[in-house]
C-alpha cells in the first residue's frame, strides 16, 4: 500500500519525531527538580515568601538548563532541515546527541544543589560541551557522506559548520573560567543563550 | 531525495510536534504531585476515604491545571493552524510560551500544597499570565511578520487577535483577588476555562 | 507557502499525535510507581528475591494498567481512522478522554499500595469507567456531527457504536463486584483486556 | 475531507509515533534513577567528587540501558520502515514490546542498586531477553501475515529474519554468565551494543 518513497519519507521523520520526543521530555523533565518547599507548622506568607527566594539556585538553573536545551534543539531543526536522507551512522551519532540531552536534567539537578562548588559546574560545563561535540560530529558525518540535500543554500551551511563550533567551545570555557572563580562560570554559561541568539540572528538573517 | 518544499513541511511540522510533546508531558506531570496518601498500619476503608477527602486541593489543583494547559493547547492549535510559515523569531517566542508550560506543574504543586496561601497563589497566577502574554507575543509576532497563510479567514484571524488577551488579563485580576481574598482567587481560575469554552463558542462558531 | 487542505491535514494529525504523547507518556509513566526495594544492610540474594515478590501487587497493578491504557490506545486509534474532520467539540472531549488517561497513573498506585481495599478498587475502577464514558461521549459526538468520513465501511462504524459499551459497562461491574468480594473485581480487571482482545477480533475481522 | 488513503497512511503513522514516545520516555526516565548525592554540612569539593565517582554503578547501569534501548528503537525503526500495512495482531504484539520498554526503566534501577546481586542482573537480563522476543514476534508476525511492502529489498528483510534473534540469545547468554559470575554478566552486557553496532554495519552495508 505504501510507495517506497512514501516509506523512506516516514523513515526519515520518525528519527526527527523521536528526537523531538526526548528533547521535549528532557526540557519539561527540568522542573521535576524543582520541589515544592516544605515549611513548618507554623505557617506565615513572610516565610513561603523566604523559602522561595531560597528556591533561586534552582530555578536559574531550570532557566538556564531550559534555553540552553531549547537553542540546541532550534540548532537540531535547522541542521536537520538542510539534510535530504539518513544513513545508519547518522542515527548512531543521533543517539550520542540524545545521550547528552537525556543526561542534563541530572546535571542540571547537581549544579542547582551545588551551585558553589567547582566540581558541579564542572559536570555541569562538561556535560554541555559533550553535546556540543556531538552535534559537530553529527553535522559533520552528515556532511561526509553526503546526507545534505542538493538544492540546498551552501552559504548557509558552511555557516552551520562554523557555528556549530560556539557551545562546545564556550563550555570549555566554562570548566575553565569555574577553576579561577565560580562567578566567571555563571556569566559563561548565562552568556550562551544571548550569544546564541545573536549569532543566530547575524548568521541566519530572517 | 527530499524536495525543498518536503523539507520545509517537515521543519514546520516539527516544530508543532515539539511543542505537542512539551504541552502533553507537562499536562501528564500534573498527576505526579499526586501522591498515593500513607496511613498507619491499623488501617481501615474509613481511613482510607478520609485520607482521600483530604487530597481535595491537589485534585482540584490537578483539574484546575489540566483544563487551564488543555485550553492553551487548543488555542496553540488553533492559531497555528493559521500559520504558512515560520522564522527564527517564532522560534524563540513558542519557546517562552513552553518554559511557562513547563514550569506550570511546579506552580500547580505549589498552590495544592498551600492552597491557603496568598504568595502561591500569586506565583500560580503569575506563571499563568506569563503563558498569556508568550502566547499574545508568538501570535503577534506572526500577524506582524506576515507568517500567516495567506487564503486563511481574516475575520477569524482577527477575532484571535482580540481573543489572546483573555488568559493574561484574567490571570492578572486573579492576582489582585487574590489579595482582596483568596476565595475570590479560586472562583477566577476556575471560571477561566468556562469563560474559555464560551468564548470559543461565541468566537469561533461551529 | 502552506495550502489550506495542507493546513488542515496538520491541524488534524496534531490533535492524533497530542493524543498519542498522553497516552505513551501516561503508560510510561506507570513504571514510576515501581520503587527499587531498599532492604537492610545484611545483604542476601534470599532477600533481595523475597523483596521483589512482595512487590507483585505493584507488578500486577501496573501489568493490568498497561494493557488497559494499551487498548483504549488502540480503540482510540480505530475511532480515529474512521473520521475525516474535526470540530471545536470533539477536541474538548478529547481533552476530557485524555484527563482520565492522565489521571490512571495515580489510581494504579492507589490501587497497588491498597489492593486490599474496597475504595482503592473503587475508585481505580470508576477512573476506568470514566474513561470509558469519556471515549463513548467521543464516538458518539464525532457520529452526530458527522465527522466520520464519507468513504467508510459503514457497518464497520456501527459496531464500534456498540462495542464503545464495554470498557464503561465492565468497569461499573467490577465497583459492584468490589462491594461483593475483592476477589470478583480483580477477575473482573484482568478479564477486561482478554475479552477486549476476543470482541476486536470477532468485531474487526482482518 | 480526508481521501481513504490518507487516513490509512496517518492511522499507520500514529503507531509508529505512539511507539517513538513510549521509547522515548523509556530513554529519558532512565536519569530519574540518578539522583543528586546528598552529602553532610561540612562541605568539601573532595567530598562531593568522592560522592559521584560512587555514582558509578548508576552511570554505567543509564549508559548501558540508554544504549541498548536505543539500538532497540533503530532496528524496530528498520523493521517499520519494510512494513507497508498494519493489522490487529501487529497492534497488540507493539504493545507487548513496548511494555518491555517502559519496563526497562525499574530493571536498570533495580540492577543499579543491587550490581552485585545475581537476581537483580537475572531480572534485568531477563526482561531485555523478553524485549528481544517481543520483538521478534513482532517481525515475524509481520512476515507470515504479508505485512511487508511488495517492492523491498527481500535480502535484507531475510537478514533481518536472522538478526533479530541476537538480542534474545545474547540476553539468555547473560542470564547463564551471571550465575557463572556477575562478571562475566557485565561484560555480556557491554558487549551488546558494540556486537548490535558491527553487526549493523556488516549486515545493513551503508
Amino acid at each position: 500500500m505504501y510507495q517506497s518513497k512514501d516509506r523512506e519519507h516516514l523513515a526519515f521523520e520518525r528519527i526527527l519525531f523521536f528526537s523531538d520526543a526526548v528533547f521535549a521530555i528532557s526540557i519539561t523533565l527540568l522542573v521535576l527538580e524543582m520541589k515544592v518547599p516544605a515549611i513548618q507548622q507554623e505557617f506565615s506568607e513572610l516565610q513561603l515568601g523566604y523559602a522561595l527566594l531560597q528556591m533561586t539556585p534552582k530555578t536559574v538553573g531550570f532557566l538556564i538548563s531550559f534555553f540552553l536545551i531549547g537553542q540546541t534543539w532550534i540548532e537540531h531543526h535547522r541542521m536537520c532541515s538542510f539534510l535530504g536522507q539518513y544513513n545508519s551512522g547518522m542515527l548512531w551519532r543521533n543517539l550520542w546527541l540524545l545521550l547528552f540531552v537525556a543526561f542534563l536534567p541530572f546535571a542540571t539537578a547537581l549544579m542547582s544543589e551545588y551551585y558553589f562548588s567547582r566540581v558541579a559546574i564542572c559536570v555541569y560545563a562538561c556535560s554541555f560541551a559533550g553535546l556540543g561535540f556531538a552535534k559537530a560530529s553529527f553535522w559533520y558525518h552528515a556532511v561526509k557522506t553526503h546526507l545534505l540535500a542538493k538544492d540546498i543554500d551552501t552559504t548557509q551551511a558552511s555557516r552551520i559548520s562554523r557555528r556549530v563550533w560556539a557551545t562546545p567551545i564556550t563550555s570549555f570555557a566554562v570548566v575553565i573560567a569555574a577553576v579561577v572563580g565560580i562567578p566567571y562560570a555563571y556569566c559563561g554559561f548565562t552568556l550562551i543563550p544571548f550569544a546564541a541568539v545573536l549569532l543566530d540572528r547575524t548568521v541566519v538573517g530572517k
